[in-house]
């Protein structure tokens, strides 16, 4: 099996490097070698961090896919536009494809996988969410047999990296990221980890394959993590709940919802208890119940050992059709984000009247939502911090209710929405 | 696709139910469509928690394998003779064959496989190790290309729920026994679950997964739960451990040591907080670094799923051949347990005499054994409790330094030796 790899950064290189220090325990497992016969690179004269050695070096990515003696080719360059296009010559020409590329798939993995089907090869991606962990086939196949109701994740290392040190070590939200940043786990350009694009990019993927339904990217509602508040992250530890940016896919009859937030989840829960920049995802079938996936969602080696994994599916034979281009995709409806039910986290800061919480339960009842817990608590001569856990109810409700808070004269500016989820 | 099923308890009425309820979905997957054609019953008047219409019934389960209109065989019946008989007679008649058995698997599997191999056919067992938890393709094919070097799990559900009930509610061994029992999540003989004889045949399933070797059911050395006091418990509690009862299979070199047996883990570990009957498995590969799987380890449903995840496989052609037979079986040596290297719990019941620490310490000290952190407890007029942790050591020398320290005058009875494991 000879491959060609684009990119011999962070995962390509990873790559070699996992291909070289186990190559034994890998050919056990196919039967056959694998030749790493032709690979693309920036600048031929970088330094890389795996030996290049009997690999053909080229600077130029075509020269790889349109080479006749490549069987598969492994896309780890990173960016949409010219992997894209590498990846479509590679499937016109016969070639099987292998992708950590998470961006790429949840915006244009619906055409290529069609592109593949025409064209009789595999598009894989399971290194694209969590990294090693394997959980796109263990969506796929190990739980084969469940229809999937649930899909919640910590699918983003450096978010989780950020939440963990807010809460263990009482810092701010800006302070971790400038050491996330120092330390490598964060882009200097933090948006798409922050602000949830990426976690927005994995969960389009698992979604599709936990509900067999086509990509759906833009119906991911995305909200990032900047805007929580040390009082935030307190408030929700004596409340019993610590707050974790979740990726939630929802299969409610025909309707399917897609969100990346800020969510407070109980202390006890295992997700609660995945810690810096681990990854997690929970998978709920209507057979096996609650199941739970935990691993390095990202690294050199750790994404290697995802890469490497669908490599050996596809020289094993055991490629599940069913990643190939959905044998038969269901329709199901997007959720209006209003419509959804949720528990809610509500923080108001207000003056020190006495009858604030009277005030704010009120409004609440008038829209149907009850006071499950709540701490009011005086911080100065001027401000009380009220946080509130509702009952389930209704975005749409919360929404109005909240704005009709915000009409009391005692409301003092910020007010704070976050999800609540038991994960049962 | 033809199945035929043997027995239809538990996991076979399980297996019915949920082909049944998630038809559309399992056939979506597959593209084709699977006829329970034919079942055999203990008892053809017994009520199942299944409905057998259009499956033909027998008393006879001979006749199901010898049946030539069925593709596939569910071995669902539990005990060794009987089903080894059925599965081998299926296999010689060119069926491709799942079972739950893990029994059976750990005590005869390399011979089973060797025929399976012989006949062309599948002999898969998912659900044998785990309940619905898909550990097995996770090992093979999500993690194919590590070497493993660490499997460490909580896989007796019986055993996590009577732990975790004294941990919680500081209730005796013998009370939570007889709990489980009436619950029925434990046997009326409860040996298997607790002495650990259960365990010790999935971890003898998962070592030969994870390293590639034969089945090695007799090496597996094996410690159950039923010597655990609730002193043990409260203090590895003080000491920032909980007790858990452990499958751990690790591989040093080219030496592998298997063995189950009550384990402290830190608190803060993820298997330390798997709770009640769930079951979770940790798995260390080289390249991916630490990975953990977490579901159900037993029930109806939850079995049902990862039965039929093989037959999926199956039906979609995605077994891994490495299952079937090994490719090539790597030779191990089984590490000597003298020669195992652990941290060890060790309590003693002394008397309260002033330099029972000292006595304990310097006997330690002369086997070159350090203490890294102790308890000792007044615990009446005439008794003290000393719990200590000791620095790695080679097992041979915590033996012979603990039978030195029963000879001082002031060790009243009881010592207790439990393994400690930080899992990293």
């Amino acid at each position: 099996m000879n491959i060609g790899i684009l990119g011999l950064g962070t995962v390509g290189g990873g790559v070699v490097n996992v291909l070289n220090n186990n190559k034994k325990t890998i050919e056990r497992r196919t039967g056959s070698e694998i030749n790493i016969a032709h690979a693309a690179v920036k600048n031929i004269n970088d330094e890389t961090i795996c030996s290049t050695k009997n690999i053909l070096l080229t600077e130029d990515a075509f020269e790889v896919v349109n080479n006749p003696n490549i069987d598969v080719i492994l896309e780890l360059i990173g960016g949409i536009d010219l992997p894209k296009k590498l990846i479509e010559a590679a499937i016109r020409n016969g070639k099987h494809v292998i992708t950590a590329n998470k961006a790429l798939i949840a915006n244009h993995g619906n055409e290529l996988l069609d592109l593949a089907k025409e064209n009789n090869t595999n598009l894989l991606f399971e290194a694209s969410v969590a990294g090693g962990v394997p959980i796109l086939k263990s969506i796929e196949q190990g739980l084969g047999a469940n229809k999937i109701e649930l899909v919640a994740g910590i699918i983003n290392g450096t978010g989780n990296f950020i939440l963990t040190e807010m809460r263990d070590k009482g810092r701010s939200f800006h302070d971790v990221l400038k050491e996330a940043q120092d330390l490598g786990y964060a882009e200097s350009d933090p948006t798409y980890d922050v602000e949830g694009i990426d976690a927005a990019h994995k969960l389009a993927i698992l979604s599709s394959m936990a509900f067999g339904c086509k990509l759906e990217f833009d119906n991911v509602s995305t909200i990032g993590i900047s805007e929580i508040e040390g009082e935030d992250v307190s408030y929700a530890g004596d409340l019993g709940y610590y707050i974790k940016h979740l990726g939630i896919a929802k299969k409610i009859n025909d309707e399917i919802e897609m969100r990346v937030h800020p969510t407070l989840i109980p202390k006890t829960t295992l997700l609660a208890n995945v810690d810096g920049v681990m990854n997690a995802v929970l998978v709920n079938g209507n057979a096996v119940g609650t199941t739970l996936y935990y691993g390095a969602g990202a690294g050199s080696d750790a994404t290697a050992s995802a890469v490497i994994a669908d490599l050996l599916d596809i020289m094993n034979g055991t490629v599940n059709n069913d990643i190939l281009g959905w044998k038969e995709l269901k329709e199901f409806t997007n959720k209006n984000n209003n419509s959804i039910e949720s528990i809610f986290y509500l923080r108001f800061v207000t003056s020190n009247e006495s009858d604030v919480l009277d005030g704010i339960s009120s409004t609440l009842k008038n829209h149907n939502i009850s006071i499950e817990s709540v701490i009011q608590k005086k911080i100065d001569g001027m401000n009380t911090h009220v946080a509130v856990i509702t009952s389930k109810s209704r975005t749409s409700d919360i929404t109005e209710a909240v704005n009709n808070i915000k009409e009391h004269d005692f409301v003092k500016g910020v007010v704070k929405i976050i999800h609540v989820e038991t994960l049962n």
